[in-house]
């Protein structure tokens, strides 16, 4: 898909100061890809014909993208940088992406759409874990 | 203005556990408010004539009324309750509140629109901070 | 609930021009109430025994919560001001407010915060309707 | 960057009608891309010395990303569809893109990032009304 999110960041007119920008860009990619995925998922489970036994995961989906887009809203932001913000959002983000990653997980020999959605989680809450990380 | 927080919270029709339902529908109306005013406080920021003293201020704005939506939003879903999320949300908000309130105060004597939203951002904290606690 | 839209709004620094304050603040009110209605209205509907009946209703709240939301802050930002994108967006939030309340409606003798979100929905649609009617 | 969302329409369990899913599937790529663009170019415009001629730039900027973002909710959904939600939420990011697309490209020559985000929203208002066209 279209990203220009490295781009954007490259064209940042002020000090970006000492942040992993690899790190940093790649977060963001994955926030936004996860919280399209829990969208998405929620959506496909709420047409499972079992839709009772998956309303736990419909609820942690929605949370997880409504997170997701937040904290990926909040690293694109450079200007005025709060590191206190930054980290508290994505420890947030990375508690968000376990429990939705943990509970997709459980659904994924059935559905695909689970299955899908549990890797883009992984993903996502390593992504924020790293960048936490390199916030020192 | 209309609010069916509490009355949304009255007809669930599962167990709500043992949290504080007063506590946490003002925590979802603060919510709710803090958002809003920092959305109007960023954008009357950008209309004052010294609006290149006010890009911290903008900024923060804009993490705090994304960061206090998606609280309101998580606040308000029952189903599937996961603790360790709701407590890192809104640790996340108080964090966000904080960081606007103290911003906004900075440039309460120059700017009303910083002064009302410097409050309201004290309240959505106050209100994070007693629904943490009553978590338990 | 606490509210500070109207004097966010007389605090606005620069001109206004001719909208209507009082249908543009109720609008902005009715947006962030309905939001929060029908994001709670999906989560209770979830934890319905018959959640199976309730799917296209659960899907509806979600994108009238988005919508409303999202209108919101549109309607709360006056910098810059495009007549086309804030009618598009009342358009599409009248729109989202119609189909939730007709869905919500016909669960309201079954649920009680269908019949709520289905008030909110109605309330909001009519303020909608209002605020285009102002635009001129 | 990661993307599935190709790969979640392909896994939605019931029936998504006749509607174009590779329109679609680019539609929901290019809102969240723009999206994500539109944020960085409010929070880089911000940084600018300039900033004060730019403030128009940051507010459509705002509703941009806004509007993709919730666009991408409401297309990620397939479950209770609704064409008339879905047309009137297209009308409107068609329209915030046109306008903020044209707004970017004003600043184009000077900022780099403005050049990057104004081919975003073309992009993206061009893939809106595709899709609309292919509603029928």
């Amino acid at each position: 898909m279209p990203s220009t999110v490295r781009d954007m960041l490259a064209t940042y007119p002020a000090d970006l100061g000492s942040i992993d920008q690899a790190k940093l860009t790649r977060c963001i990619e994955e926030c936004i890809a996860c919280a399209q995925a829990c969208t998405a998922c929620a959506d496909a489970c709420l047409s499972e014909g079992m839709v009772g036994d998956l309303t736990k995961c419909i609820r942690t989906d929605m949370d997880c993208a409504d997170i997701c887009n937040t904290t990926a809203s909040v690293l694109s932001r450079h200007t005025g940088y709060d590191a206190h913000v930054t980290r508290a959002m994505l420890q947030a983000c990375a508690t968000a992406c376990k429990a939705c990653g943990d509970e997709c997980a459980s659904h994924a020999d059935m559905h695909e759409h689970c299955r899908i959605c549990a890797e883009a989680c992984r993903s996502c809450e390593n992504a924020c874990n790293e960048l936490i990380g390199a916030l020192g």
